[in-house]
């Protein structure tokens, strides 16, 4: 696997070490998601929406939020797998659902997501909707049910992801505020991207019963750092290569880091904002492992083409 | 008010002290559902989506469901009206959440609900598709939020409310039927309109403290009976005195009792199972009061002129 490091922090100690847990992490984050799905169509889901709401999730991108909120749990030494794995999958199910909606012809009638057509395109917009509704509320009963020996871990975890992803300050909030005239900059990618982030960080610890609140600084600089490179892939990156469209940003004239700072600007505003991600990493027994794993991911955030073509 | 009654047992004790008691409950309702949505706004939404939120939830219309939630608390002997409260909110965010879906193009693309313009006629689609989930997140988010001190309760209740509109068995999961040609009837209205009055009484129990599962069969019932008015309604009613479009059940071929047992066969369905509902209600300590609330409420599921006309 070819690396191009966007910090000056490149991981050479074990590489091949890290390939392995990652894939670990992604495998688990992979199969808990599947027996969530699975569980809906065998309570007698309608097939077609059953279908779509597993053509949503899988074949996923790199799951990069749940495996956040399950290498934070392993930092804090996890005691409660089941929990950590409801947190993870309420928090993809629940980037999904959003993916659909923002598919949807009224936002952006995406033809392609993930490198394959998008929901609606196959399953029609009526499905499509209510398969975002569906797992939205699927993440919240996951959260319920995983562990009933728990309820205060379950319960704080409702209200983490619930948060994160609400009208108020959440991903459903971000998107609405492109339907208005006036828009803050920093609320909108807060409230778009770094919510999710910052709950990935915090649902992590509390399902292994750490305190969340002193996690949210790592997710929230995770979240404005995935942002800045979202926005120089959609610049520089390739439809085919990114598995959906690009350039929309400038197109729909949405805000932009690369318009905001040009794209050296961009790019020092992603390797500062990594910095500080790590340095936001609390005192816990796994601090040293997370801090690599972080480096090692967000490495990753601009693929090698992209930082060829932005160089 | 005039009341025809639909079964043979009219109220006849106390009217006036009825309509007083319904009054009440209605007020505590609508309460609790604007202090919810007014915690969104005032948490930062972007005004639109605020709006549109406000919008779906009022004027409401009957809030049959959260005050069958409350009504059924208070037989249980409710000890943290908070809960009450907030299984009530979530129940009726859920419900309005699924008109404004229900609503859009891609569905009925319907003009009118609850006598005013539809929520994507005014403010959208995505507007609309976002206060939709907007809603559906708040309703969780409540459950989590309504009382620190009652992990249990607050967790059993957001797996109750999550069950009753989740895509498996749920109003999700009846939407969708409608989109399979084919369809076990019995099942499509348990998941559309069943699910959600099981819940309503279901959690009133949950969160007064009391057995829940005990309490299903009394709402299960009363959403059975909801849906043949209903079927009554859409295809004897007035669309100005509904406060939406009638008709559309024979329009759209949609399975219908009235179509299936004629208007006779369907009002003696009603009444059989309004009958039902009542023998299900469980030993509590407010059971008799319960019986008197709940044989008044269903005397207004067919208001007086549609009774005249189908009779």
């Amino acid at each position: 696997m070819c690396l191009v490091y966007v910090t000056d922090e490149p991981d050479e100690q074990h590489p091949r070490l890290r390939e392995v847990t990652l894939r670990d992490t992604l495998d688990r984050v992979n199969e808990a998601l599947s027996r969530s799905i699975a569980g809906v169509k065998s309570a007698g889901c309608p097939p077609k929406l059953a279908e779509a709401m597993r053509y949503a999730v899988f074949p996923g991108g790199a799951r990069i939020r749940p495996r956040l909120c399950l290498s934070v749990a392993a930092a804090c030494q996890e005691d409660e797998p089941a929990t950590s794995n409801a947190a993870a999958v309420a928090i993809e199910l629940l980037h999904c659902a959003s993916l659909v909606h923002d598919d949807l012809p009224c936002f952006d009638d995406a033809e392609v997501r993930r490198g394959k057509t998008s929901v609606h395109k196959v399953y029609g917009e009526e499905i499509a909707v209510l398969a975002g509704d569906g797992l939205i509320v699927l993440a919240f009963e996951c959260l319920a049910t995983s562990n009933p020996g728990r309820a205060r871990r379950s319960v704080d975890l409702v209200e983490i992801v619930a948060r994160s992803v609400s009208a108020a300050r959440g991903i459903i909030g971000g998107q609405a505020w492109e339907s208005e005239t006036a828009i803050d900059l920093k609320r909108y990618h807060n409230a778009k991207t770094g919510s999710l982030f910052a709950a990935s960080t915090e649902a992590g610890a509390v399902a292994a019963g750490a305190d969340g609140a002193q996690w949210r600084a790592l997710g929230a600089r995770l979240g404005e750092a995935y942002q800045v490179a979202d926005d120089i892939r959609d610049a520089f990156g390739d439809s085919d290569k990114m598995g959906k469209p690009v350039g929309k940003d400038v197109a729909l004239g949405r805000p932009s880091a690369v318009a905001e700072l040009g794209i050296g600007g961009a790019k020092a505003r992603l390797k500062n904002q990594i910095r500080r991600a790590v340095e936001a990493i609390p005192e816990c027994p796994g601090a040293m492992a997370l801090r690599d794993t972080i480096l090692f991911e967000t490495n990753k955030f601009l693929p090698p083409e992209i930082l060829r073509q932005a160089a």
